[in-house]
């Protein structure tokens, strides 16, 4: 039965943020009274919430207890302050990922208007090997999931994308080394990518922090602005040693 | 079954981001046996995860379900840029609160080192009749809910909290005339709320828009940036007429 729960919320997205019973019933392949009645029980929890129009949405109900007391909550404040900072300075959208199954998940973003293109988005994911973040979080990651990863089908969005295993085990050497990811137009050729790591409290690497840039032009004197709000962050969680 | 998993999820909060099985059990009324069994089930679809020591907290998962369709990222995103801007003017906590039940529900928070205490978290709740941005969407919902809220138990958490049924409603006239609360001590001695509401599509009250600034001093001069930047958020959700 929790599956079919699971189906239910899993067919909701950006694109999908009202849907009918008669869609969820389609896209999950319940029968519609057997979706019907489950939704029924959802809305009465306020997991899930039903329009005027009686079409359903993601409850706020849920949002709430998922947050409340998310891991990522906690990144998120220690973060904060900082990104703001670093996005006041660098005028351009400055975000926070986290490892998610084989992709970086995006679990906050400061956009500004009028900044480059940012195909990213807050619950969004990305890639690991196509963005800044995700090789960071790669870079990082433990040699068997890169052995995998490394081995598994890689796509190549642009015609900069490291998308042959050789150079990307050698490029994740390098980020090790230099603390950084720097990626132009990687997944967008409009934009520039760098990214750093953020350490928990036992020096582990737990999330990666980045800015996008137009590609046109050296974001280089960029770097030094957010290996230092990486420190800030990391010894806001804990971190004993925040160098990379 | 699924209230069973409801009550699962309730045990976890802001002191509580990490349980044992068996506090699960016991929070919960539960036998260990089903805990354990629903617990490692959600582990399985990420909606728990489960630590190193073995402690289980809320997962990634549920998180990014709940966000990426949510009615409330809309809401924060479409705030965000003009919260920012308030935030870096007043250099006092900004945030962004919904009606939830008969609370005030904070689904976002900008706040700065140094700031006046402020006992909002995102993701936290406070009563609608003791706080700025809770008295807005009080002021603004529909009369049957403002009577029953009028006729329930309304605590005082200072001397200045409006506990007082006739009172309290002629403050939500005054809040629907001026376009704004303005609450010193109202909940905490220390601390002056001042909201606005924001609006939806339809011209309807969706959210309340606040900061908080220390009580000593007059933080009249806050209002029309705060107001300016509601304007804003309103006409970015779409609202036709943002003036109140």
């Amino acid at each position: 039965m929790l599956s079919r729960v699971v189906r239910i919320f899993e067919t909701f997205g950006p694109d999908a943020t009202a849907l009918r019973v008669s869609d969820i019933a389609r896209r999950t392949g319940l029968h519609v009274a057997t979706a019907s009645r489950l939704v029924d029980e959802l809305v009465s929890y306020g997991w899930l919430q039903r329009d005027a129009d009686r079409r359903i949405r993601i409850g706020v109900r849920i949002w709430e207890l998922a947050s409340r007391a998310s891991p990522t909550l906690s990144l998120r404040e220690a973060a904060m302050p900082f990104m703001e900072d670093l996005h006041a300075v660098v005028g351009q959208h400055t975000q926070l990922g986290v490892l998610e199954g084989r992709e970086v998940l995006f679990v906050e973003r400061l956009s500004a208007p009028g900044a480059v293109v940012n195909l990213t988005r807050i619950a969004g994911r990305l890639p690991l090997h196509a963005s800044s973040s995700g090789l960071v979080l790669l870079a990082h990651a433990p040699a068997e999931f890169q052995d995998e990863m490394l081995a598994s089908p890689l796509t190549a969005f642009t015609a900069s994308t490291v998308a042959d295993p050789a150079r990307l085990r050698s490029l994740l050497a390098d980020i090790r080394r230099n603390g950084f990811a720097y990626c132009e137009g990687f997944f967008d050729n409009e934009a520039t990518g760098i990214a750093v790591p953020l350490r928990g409290p036992g020096g582990e690497v737990v999330a990666a922090l980045s800015v996008i840039v137009p590609i046109d032009g050296d974001a280089h004197p960029q770097i030094p602005a957010l290996r230092a709000a990486a420190r800030g962050i990391s010894r806001a969680m804990g971190a004993e040693n925040s160098s990379h």
